[in-house]
Order: C-alpha cells, then sequence, then structure tokens
C-alpha cells in the first residue's frame, strides 16, 4: 500500500511543473543575474519571470514589490526588524499577537534586547484576534502591526483587512504572515489592504528554503541581509535562482489551480472530519469551525499522546504531525494551543493533519479505517483512561 | 567557436556532481528534515551528510559547527549582528579594512544606526591589511575583527593567521569572510585560528544562494534569523535542502580535487598574465604579486573603460567581469581598488578575469589573440589618449 502523506505543512511535494522548470534551470543555465553579459542576461530574465509569477498569484500592483529571499523566516525577520530599525526614530513600540509563528515571536523577542516595546494580545479559544483589541493596544509610538493570515498550527483566519484598516488609520504599518495560507486560499494584498507580507515556496509545492516578501511601494523599511543592490536594494545577496524559478512555477500553478484545488481540499478535510468525530469518543477540534484553512485539521486526543499517535501511523503508511515541524525537537506545549486556552494534556495529546493536491477520497477512508483502532490501543494503554473507564 | 567564460567570481557552473545530487534529491525526496516521521528522515539525513561535507572541507572539528544558510551575504551578516547583539553588553567596537565585500560593510553601516563604532582601517598598495595596524585599533569594548581571507576584486590574500592570534590574546572575536577564496585555495579553520568563517557555494561549483557560517564553538553569536529550532539552534528557517545538497556535493568536491586545480588555475594565470603584459602596454596589475588567489587577476587599462571592454570582448565570446557581481548596478568606482590607492579613471578602467577548472591553454590563447586588438581599438577612440600619442 503505498505511502498516504498528510503533513503538507510541514512540506508539500514539488510540484511536477515545478521539478521540470527547476531542473531545466540548472541544467541549462548557471549565470549571475547581475552580470551584464551573455551569461548574465537569462539569468536575470529568469529572475524576473519569477518576480512577475508571484507577483500575480498575490494581485501586487509592480512585480518590484515582491522581494525574493531565504522562505518564511526570513520574510518574518525582515519585515519586524526592517520596519524596527527603519522607522527607529518614529517609535519603538510594535503589536502582536500570543499566537504567531516563532519567526514572529522570537524576532520581536531580539528587539526587545535593543530596547523595543511589544505588545502581544490574547486570543480567543478559536485563535482569533479581536481587532478592537488591536486597536485599544495601539501607542503614539507603535510603528508596526504584525498579526497572522491563517495560523499555521490550527488553521484560524484572522480578520487581517479589518485589522490592515485600524492600522491604516493610525499610519502603523502592517505586515501578515501568510505563509500557511498561500497557495491554499486566495491571497488579494489590495484586498487585505497589508504593507507587508510573507510566504514560503514549500507550502505550495515549490521548493523549501525559498520565499518572498512582499513590500508595498513606499513602505518604511530597512534590509534584513545588507551588502549588494540585489533585490532592487531590498535584500542583498547572490540570488538562489533554482529555487527561485521553482517558487516562480509554483506560484505560477497556484493561481491556475487553486479554483478547483480549494473546494477538493475542503470537501475532502470535510469528509474526514465527520467520520472521525463519529467513529472516535471525546475529540476535540481545534481552531474555528468556519473561519479557518481548507486543508488543516487540528485534533486533540484526550487521554494519549500526539507523538506516540504520530509514530503508529506513521507504522500505516499514514504521515501526520504533532505541530510545525520548525517547533519540533521543542518539548514544550504548542504556544498555539495553549494561546487558545486548550490545556497542557491536550496540548500534549494534539495531532496536525494537512490534506494536499494529490490526497484521494481513497486515502481518507484508510485513515478513517486505521486511526480509530489505534486511538484506542493507546487509550487501552493510559492509566488515566482506563481508570476514568473502571468509575463509569 | 564555444563560449570562454572567465567571470567565476560572479558564478560557477554547477560541478556535474552537484547537478547529479540536486536532481537525484528533487527527483525522490521532499520531505522536511524538522519531520520526525518516514518522510522527514531522509530529509534529516541528507542534511547531516552535506554537512559532514562542508566541515570536511573547513577541517572543522565538529560538523555541527556547519550552519547553513542563504549564501555568502547571510554568513556575514550573520558574523557581524550576531556577535554584535550576542556581546551588547562587553562592548560596541568593531575594527574591520576598507577593502571588505559590502555585506560586511553595509552591516557595519546598520549596526552604526544602532550605536555601534566601527573601526575601518587602511590597507597598502596591495590591498594587505596590517596586522600591527589591527593591535593599534583595539579599544577596551572591542568585540569583534573581520577581514577578508581573500579580496573579491583584487585577489590579495590577507595574513588572517596573524591577525586572529592577536584577537584571541584580547579575547575578541574573529570573523573571516572567505567567500572568494573557499574551494581554490586550502582552508583550514584550525590553522587560521579563526572563530566565524564565511562561505558560499556558489563560488566553488555549488549552485548559488546557499552558504554556510562556521562557528567555533562557543563563540559568543545571536542567530540573525530568529524562529525555529532549525540548524542547532544557530539559524532559524525551513532548509534550502536541494540547494545544501549541492553545495555539500560541491565541498566534497572542492576538497578531492583542490590539489589538481590549484597548480593548474596558476599555471593559466601565468600565461595569460605574461601574454597580456607583452601585449599591451601600460597595463596594471592589481593585487598582490605573491599573496594572491589563484584564479584571479584584476587589471586596470589605460585610457579605457572596463565596461566597453567587455562588452567587446562579450560579443567575441569571451566573458569577464568589471568588478564583482554584486556592486553591479552601482556607477561608483570600486571601494576595493579605491582602497589601494588607484586612481579613479584607473579604477573605471578595470576588468576582472576569474579562472575555472573548464578552462584550458587554449582558452587563454584565444583571449591573447583578441583583447590587444580590442583595447587598442577602444584606445584609439578615446581622446586623451590619442592627445597623448600626438605629443609623444
Amino acid at each position: 500500500m503505498g505511502l498516504i502523506y498528510l503533513d503538507h505543512l510541514s512540506a508539500t511535494p514539488l510540484h511536477p511543473k515545478v521539478k521540470e522548470a527547476m531542473v531545466h534551470h540548472l541544467e541549462n543555465f548557471f549565470g549571475n543575474p547581475s552580470s551584464d553579459h551573455q551569461v548574465g542576461h537569462p539569468a536575470a530574465q529568469a529572475l524576473e519571470t519569477a518576480r512577475s509569477q508571484v507577483a500575480a498569484l498575490l494581485k501586487a500592483a509592480d512585480p518590484k514589490e515582491v522581494v525574493f529571499n531565504s522562505g518564511g523566516t526570513e520574510s518574518c525577520n525582515h519585515a519586524i526588524k526592517g520596519v524596527a530599525i527603519g522607522l527607529r526614530e518614529k517609535g519603538r513600540h510594535i503589536i502582536t499577537s500570543n499566537i504567531e509563528h516563532k519567526a514572529v515571536l522570537n524576532s520581536l523577542r531580539t528587539l526587545r534586547l535593543l530596547d523595543y516595546r511589544v505588545t502581544s494580545l490574547d486570543v480567543d479559544q478559536y485563535g482569533l484576534v479581536d481587532p478592537a483589541a488591536v486597536e485599544k493596544a495601539i501607542q503614539p509610538d507603535t510603528i508596526l502591526i504584525s498579526v497572522m493570515l491563517a495560523n499555521n498550527e490550527i488553521g484560524t483566519i484572522e480578520p487581517i483587512a479589518e485589522i490592515a484598516k485600524i492600522a491604516k488609520q493610525h499610519k502603523i504599518v502592517m505586515h501578515t504572515d501568510a505563509v500557511a495560507a498561500t497557495g491554499v486560499i486566495p491571497i488579494d494584498v489590495q484586498q487585505l489592504g497589508v504593507n507587508l507580507l510573507s510566504l514560503a515556496a514549500n507550502q505550495f509545492y515549490g521548493p523549501p528554503g525559498v520565499g518572498a516578501l512582499y513590500i508595498r511601494k513606499g513602505t518604511p523599511i530597512w534590509p534584513l541581509l545588507d551588502g549588494g543592490l540585489q533585490e532592487n536594494k531590498r535584500r542583498a545577496g547572490t540570488e538562489n535562482l533554482i529555487g527561485i524559478v521553482g517558487m516562480g512555477a509554483a506560484a505560477e500553478m497556484a493561481r491556475l489551480e487553486l479554483p478547483e484545488r480549494l473546494p477538493r481540499l475542503k470537501a475532502l478535510k470535510e469528509r474526514l472530519l465527520e467520520g472521525l468525530l463519529a467513529r472516535i469518543p471525546e475529540l476535540k477540534v481545534n481552531g474555528h469551525p468556519t473561519q479557518c484553512l481548507p486543508h488543516l485539521l487540528s485534533l486533540s486526543v484526550t487521554y494519549i499522546e500526539g507523538e506516540s499517535l504520530m509514530l503508529m501511523l506513521d507504522d500505516e503508511g499514514i504521515v501526520v504531525a504533532t505541530r510545525s515541524a520548525c517547533a519540533s525537537g521543542s518539548l514544550r506545549a504548542s504556544h498555539v494551543l495553549i494561546g487558545t486556552g486548550l490545556d497542557f494534556a491536550l496540548a500534549q495529546g494534539t495531532m496536525v493533519i494537512t490534506l494536499g493536491r494529490d490526497n484521494t477520497e481513497a486515502d481518507i477512508d484508510r485513515v478513517l479505517a486505521v486511526m480509530p483502532g489505534i486511538v484506542q490501543t493507546l487509550r487501552d494503554m493510559s492509566p488515566i483512561y482506563r481508570k476514568g473507564q473502571a468509575a463509569s
């Protein structure tokens, strides 16, 4: 039986068109886009083609607003630290939420060492940030608001357009981390009204370690990587052109396939969720029930450890995650789940399933056939569960 | 007639083994090294294999001292800003030289905005930094010395081991930018005695946009990219694994082929230099005559513009550079050449030739056959040259 891959948040298989574009590039070109000679020129052309492809996916007004880099983490670091330095004379206060990706939260931790102040907002039980709370947190020297478009562990979609409107009224720069959302739901930087938006190719069938920061024209931001004049002076360093070509192709395919991907993912997720709820008692679904990513399902299973569940599913050829790959290796409970008010034990019993374009109804049915038995086996090994069963 | 590529500093063609490794990886694997399941495990293994390959090239004591990133520019930014933040309580003074890469100089420019102080040392006519001047520049709160191993525009090799010894005596962290030197001359971090060393894969037949920072165990350095726990907590962000696999293969090939590459490059450079000096009058060779990279030749041609020379050679299928690709697009004269005391006109008339492993004696002979005529054509168009000729 083939592998059933349900961890598209950690990595997506390369889209066949992405593979093709990358192999074609690496077999045929090696020039530096900055070189003004016949070896450099096709490289510069490939770079600008990819930039236009990404700009089209985001509906950016100008491809120049797309700045390629090494991925979502660099994008978030650039957005936050770049604005902090760019506006250091104007103010040193930044607003964020408690459930942001660590790339945002730890960038802010570093800025605290350099005498910046941060207000990190609570979220509700679904992981929603309240726009009114954002407005209330604004101080005279607030320079930046950073709230993610969709959470990468529970899938909740935040009211970014509303928050960006508040930011604009107060002349504050607005960044959104759209890494988990790109290629999964439509993204329109005009409709969102943000100044900065982070994305990563490996979330939408592009290669890992390449991403982009959308920088709206006129946004006061300093480079994170200082050096040469690449990326319209926004990001120094010789470009990862093989990866960028792949990201461009992935963006193009996301734009073309999204109208078909979205309803397919939604239907598969519904089938999975309903099936699991019918088969496994005491299952908690995390995140917002409707304002959420169509491919992500976060489930907390009482009495068991997510890690054990993941490993036993792995033995059955079903690949899921317990949390974001960036946080794996950490022994602490997910700050996102704790942020929504989940208790520690339930947070430890959490599994994250993210569906992808290759998944089928047959995959879902296999999960439904296998998972209830594994959960029961694990629960039977749990002293707390057995005690509860004996008492009832 | 085939293309003669003599701009290996801007980009190197991928080594056949590098292509093979990258295509093999992207065709067969897509997992995230941080994922603790069957799709993640081979990715983690590929990552650690590449780390060992790079560690072996540098003679690092432990592969964990190699931190992969997006290239030489990120390496230099990380070294400088990471130590600045890591040691901010200890001091705010940094020493460097006037001819460093812009990744170093512009990182320091940003630190100046955050109240750090920088002493930038003059170099001699060959581009050499004087170790005694470094020692004299040390202040009680000096935290970092950053001097490049070899200059990327004139090829001069700096006395890094000597400078690192001084740094160690004064308990100051020592960084060297080895980007231009890696894969061209032997690099031994033990012999050099540095704490930090920057390198980039695209200088030694690996892919562009991937590099590494060597961080000696115990070096007080803060991450540049904050976020997840990747790279032993030194550098957050999902890894560019396709690129890293390529860099590992390139490091392995550099280690194996270096004993053969070095004398070959030296002999070709000598043939080229002697031939040009014999055929073109009033040619100035930049950089140190003996302490220099074996593959780089920087020549200033009186009365003409390097740009015109480059374009006319390009028409003949001979590809050279006028300066580092990172600085192309800038209209200012090279800070490196001006740093060595070259006058503005000569700096503008400069051409940089960098040889590579595919170049042959026939390539050199073709350059010798073509270039003198082009120089003469350009000089005949120069009013200053004609005036000088008429007067003599």
